[in-house]
């Protein structure tokens, strides 16, 4: 039966540190900022913009949304950027994803100020993260929030069989850097791959990226294995489920994130936590 | 017993065409421009830099050493890359390494010109390596010129289990990450990795780069497998040797790059092609 990781808990424990930081940055006259930048978007795009929005303002962070039309162009954009860029009393930008057909997101993630990437997008900052530098960089909140669930749940890392499945430039990618920076041996396995389960049952900690349900099953895991679940998907009724086939997997993981209240409160907290760090990086 | 793969065979037919690409951007007005510099240097340094200058003329290819005695700051030597940054007949710039302790290599990393770095060790070129941009971009010469052999090769890439021994900047992790785009199912093993032989007796693809010599034996290899040994080990007698056991492993690799004449001479030619793309991309 596995422990179940509690990533609401853990998140919550995250927003407690990260207001703290925000009360001695004002005390020192630092306000961090974050502007979400949503252009057009659908209505689950619209509810995470919102989402990031209250919990910022409880935070104690300020947040403003810039809602562009759905017909935007990519220099309308690139100046909007260009913008905050500019305005030094801005910390933290995100532009929401997904974009309209005629932007090119690869060109806005690389217009935003690498100090002000609050996504850790920009391949500098991924060029930073790769070649495990040692300075203040932002990453990409979720598979850094997974690396703070990893740590407050004691996982150990060194020499860890680590298997990434899937292979994105938002979490499969940054997620194996991650666990290699910290000393696990990291496989990536993504769709091209023969056998996966022969990779998955050999992991110690497998994090999983698909965004496909219930992917993984029970016996796809190894026995006592820490099972991250990455998944935001729905089921056949509509209902919001991971790449996890949690029933069976719970009786095998030995720890094991749900969906949701997993990786998904972590994300949005580590986003709180980054941008506070960009406030205090550009002191 | 294995096939030999002949580094030197395959590096000479692509400095041929890399001849001819020097000869057409000539035609056009451009002379592709390497400059080398050099603080201090150990022997093997000089012996690196001056085989780099003997091959770039051989093949057309301008090309500057810049040596500088060993006691210069690091603000001298930044203000020596500025002026070469600022050089517009220069197209490729290269410092080599090791420096001396005073400098700060990763900074020297960071001020070189992304378009100019022809090592491709600068940040941002390494993110657009691992987000796998669809750009031109230079990228480490020793993994690139492994992509070439094993290419020139018709080693089966997508899907194949591939396991690099090493996590290095120059080596290991731009390895890991050519691999993975190019489709195979990647693993990083290193000095923190429990039971290495656990992995390497799984890889198709065996790429080792761990300055150890004689590291890996016939009995850690999967018979058939495709290994690449990146050492440039030397023996108890001083003689150059790889970080693979040539002699075991050939009696169960199916193909496998000697040390010397593997990996080595694709490294300088490649090195030698990448001047060329970035004259080329400048235009």
């Amino acid at each position: 039966m596995a422990e179940i990781i509690d990533g609401k808990q853990w998140a919550q424990q995250l927003n407690v540190q990260t207001k703290a930081k925000v009360d001695d940055l004002k005390a020192r006259g630092i306000s961090p900022k974050l502007v979400v930048i949503i252009v057009g978007g659908d209505e689950a795009s619209q509810i995470y913009v919102r989402n990031k929005h209250r919990k910022a303002d409880k935070i104690g962070i300020l947040s403003e949304i810039k809602r562009l039309p759905a017909d935007t162009s990519q220099e309308a954009l690139l100046s909007v950027i260009d913008g905050y860029n500019r305005d030094s009393s801005i910390h933290a930008i995100l532009v929401q994803s997904p974009l309209p057909k005629q932007i090119d997101e690869a060109a806005i993630t690389r217009a935003i100020s690498p100090a002000k990437d609050v996504d850790g997008f920009h391949p500098v900052n991924v060029g930073k993260l790769y070649t495990n530098a040692k300075l203040n960089f932002p990453v990409s909140c979720t598979p850094k929030g997974i690396m703070t669930l990893l740590r407050a749940e004691n996982v150990e890392l060194t020499g860890a069989n680590a298997v990434v499945v899937g292979r994105s430039n938002i979490v499969g990618r940054p997620m194996a850097a991650l666990l290699l920076n910290a000393g696990a041996t990291v496989t990536v396995v993504h769709t091209q791959t023969k056998g996966m389960t022969d990779y998955t049952r050999q992991a110690d900690i497998l994090v999983v990226a698909t965004g496909i349900a219930h992917l993984i099953k029970g016996s796809d895991i190894k026995p006592g294995a820490t099972v991250i679940d990455v998944g935001m998907d729905h089921d056949a009724n509509g209902k919001l489920t991971g790449d996890v086939d949690f029933d069976s997997a719970f009786s095998v993981a030995g720890k094991l994130t749900p969906v949701p209240g997993g990786v998904g409160p972590m994300t949005i907290a580590t986003l709180m936590q980054q941008t506070v760090e960009l406030a205090k990086w550009s002191e």
